[in-house]
């Protein structure tokens, strides 16, 4: 591909209802596990509005946030045992979304229901399949070892969600595209070559991966962002890749060439990229890392700053996009080769989708 | 009416615009007495910018808030004796809305006139006409003694008024329906009894009322808000009515069980249900007692804070409706009978006002 | 004309869209000369996002204030020489709008550019051509020296740049009209006899023009404003002229009566009045007066409170607007015909250009 075949608007992709660029049967990351406890979390996902919380037993729950009798919002009402009360009436819902009691009658109505979403805990991520539940399908949900979360002797770290007001194709662009890095985030994650640094791209599976090689000295800053000494010259691998449609996967590898059969120091950032609502989405961060050393104690506000500079950019692109519509063009250039890529395989995830609803033999009314 | 019989939507009544929905042929409550002076009140009600203040023989004066010349709202203006002067060019308006004096020219012209609105003042409220002014019919005024408000001996009491972010007709069913007192505000309106105690509703003459009858020792919240005494035990009667298009009358009786022979303690409460502007409405509140002693001094910041309560959740469930639209699912429950019999009573007769529009010959243009 | 003559709405002027309604083909001032420096303004004019810096010649610059490749604003970036890096990639564009730099690539995109806007400093303004750069006029440009900018002798004080919230028509009315001046600004620009003074109006190559001949006395404030003494009389002439589409030029001219021969105290306001976005405009300030004497020291805040008086009503005008629609009818008095004529010609103006793009050969596609 040259940058004569690239397409030079994001036209094709992007001029599709935002609630439709997203794929629905699939798992996206819903929740860092800390965040949901016996209170309630409401969150906008793929513009559904959710209400999660855990049941007795721990497991985390996740139903639809309305209230079916007359609308209003479950989050804003109480957790009683496994199930949920409505503020307004005090009808009641379990865990599966149905109801348990409705105070004024002692009928039960089996369609005052919500619907349950389907949800899996695994280390410091909570998964959440936004399809239709009879459809939920663990075969799709990304290799936990790859991301660096199930691997024996690791270290992994939750860190934060970051919302930022842009939809989730600018968050994926800018995550597999590291050649921003040395203009937007001046030495914190590099020493200033990454942009100039040649590249492998790769595309596998629907995936989009970059890969290069670089010899860097670290300063203080990018030597906390990646737990190495400053002023000590590492080999480093840094491969970002996207995987559709929900995560972006960052890996660094640093080698010693003083010491080059050392075992490497490995950091993986298996990022979730989730579609909230309304042109917004949430970046959620954690670290796993291939030592056991803990990580600085001002990490977390240290990557939020970082990743802040992003959210700033990625804002005030989506509000041109907001005020003049998603065809204002764009011009391409070579290092865009691998995001276009990427663009073109979510339009056929998404055109696979409504092509399946389109010819799914419809309900009975 | 079973709940098989019910409307499962509220898309029957709510899919009109929101401002054909209110009937404009009527009397509705424009503002207390006591906030219309010789200052400016602006307010908008059934989508119309109203301007209110005082002549100088006191008489409450309405009028459109849009000076007709350059479009500035009059009440940015100041009040010189009978007439409203616009801030911007001068020119002033007497109270019945023809223009007065242009100061750039002598000569007056009839076409530059302002709306003047039908007032009728009556004890603690003002009441507005909100039809063609010719048409004003005082026979359609809501019965004042029945309110409370022209009763000899009885204690008139104004509280306020609160704007709510959602359409009027959400107003007038959480009014109506009491089920909702033990769960949104536990312990100031009952004692926990109220949304399993069972009632009686009655249609008549388009009015909605629903009646119950409880034993209640109320706690020190609930004493206050009915001027009771804590831990004496009362027989209680509720009465609810949605009086359609405009108001909730809603009448408490307590009596002594260990003195039933003695006057009954009554209190009302004719509440002004106002379309503002755009989902907005306007609560407002008055209390009128059959016993002479004063309410309690935080009688009104202890109400205020109850009926934030419904304001929280009405406005969450028209946010709803504004970002998903009118056609959001309900489904009711048996306690929700009499709302839907409202709804329909203020279907037709917005319905029956669009009719008559339809058939009425056109003004030659 | 006769006001049963006059237009009765503004609907043929301003029904159209607000970024069409503006004339592109001309000289818009921009910009204080004081307000574009070696850093970045960011300023919307007629719909355009355009990024004003210096280059190191110190010759002023103004360029789309868009990243044509991801779409990032170029005034988040930062100042290189003569080019201007974008925040997000490190894209760098000079002065003419080419492309200079990709760091990611060695190879220059011609069409990775972004448009550059003619740009005239003269004295106090910056001017813009808004129209096709390879068009730009200078002939059009309004002649300096009347404006009171480049005449021996005088003083040139730049004063402020305002913000409005509303379309630039109901500015440039409210600058032309000054029958506004003794309600909206009472005692601050003249003695209260300004609205029933008797005025000329005259029409010379679609410019408007009003004048008047007062005898006045002036007060503290109104002495403050146009550096006279207080209390000593004047007669004074005052010329308010509407020059399509970008300017409005206000002439005091004061003279002793006791002294007439005496050199009169001449004070000019040519006055910007450009389209920003969405129905907001920029209205630009700077005197021009005959005499040398410094204006008071607390002459810009004076001003300032001032027009903010013209600021709340105009705005209050427009959100109406924006609220019912363009179609709000307005009446106008016979003091408005000069106005009404400005209007008539603007639309003259528009539609000449729509006609000419209309009519225009097509480019091949």
């Amino acid at each position: 591909m040259t940058d004569k075949k690239v397409i030079r608007t994001r036209k094709q992709l992007l001029t599709c209802p935002a609630a439709m660029i997203a794929p629905r049967n699939q798992w996206y990351i819903a929740a860092l596990s800390q965040e949901v406890t016996r209170g309630m979390l409401a969150r906008q996902i793929l513009d559904d509005h959710i209400v999660f919380f855990r049941a007795e037993d721990g497991s985390p729950v996740g139903l639809a946030d309305r209230c079916p009798h007359r609308g209003v919002p479950l989050s804003m009402g109480t957790i009683q045992g496994d199930a949920i009360r409505c503020a307004y009436h005090g009808i009641e819902f379990g865990k599966t979304g149905a109801c348990h009691r409705i105070p004024s009658q002692s009928r039960i109505l089996p369609q005052l229901a919500v619907q349950s979403y389907p949800l899996l805990e695994i280390g410091p991520y909570i998964w959440i399949w936004m399809g239709d539940p009879a459809n939920a399908d663990e075969s799709l949900l990304p290799d936990q070892f790859e991301l660096g979360i199930t691997r024996p002797g690791w270290r992994v770290t939750p860190m934060f969600v970051m919302e930022i007001a842009c939809n989730y194709q600018l968050l994926h662009e800018n995550l597999l595209d590291v050649s921003h890095i040395s203009f937007l985030h001046p030495g914190l994650l590099d020493t200033g070559s990454m942009a100039s640094a040649s590249f492998k791209a790769s595309y596998e599976g629907g995936r989009v991966r970059i890969s290069r090689d670089l010899n860097e000295t670290p300063n203080e800053m990018m030597a906390k962002t990646f737990n190495l000494t400053a002023g000590k010259p590492v080999r480093r691998t840094l491969i970002t890749e996207a995987i559709p449609p929900q995560l972006s996967l960052i890996v660094n590898i640093f080698t010693d060439p003083e010491n080059p059969d050392a075992p490497p120091h490995i950091l993986t950032s298996p990022q979730g990229v989730t579609p909230s609502g309304n042109n917004r989405c949430l970046n959620f961060l954690i670290n796993c890392s291939s030592y056991s050393e803990p990580q600085p104690d001002d990490a977390v506000p240290h990557l939020w700053k970082l990743f802040e500079q992003d959210k700033v950019v990625l804002e005030a692109v989506q509000r041109r996009f907001d005020e003049e519509g998603w065809d204002l063009p764009e011009i391409s250039v070579m290092a865009d080769t691998a995001a276009l890529k990427f663009r073109l395989k979510m339009v056929e995830m998404v055109e696979a989708e409504r092509k399946k609803r389109a010819t799914a033999k419809p309900l009975a009314s």
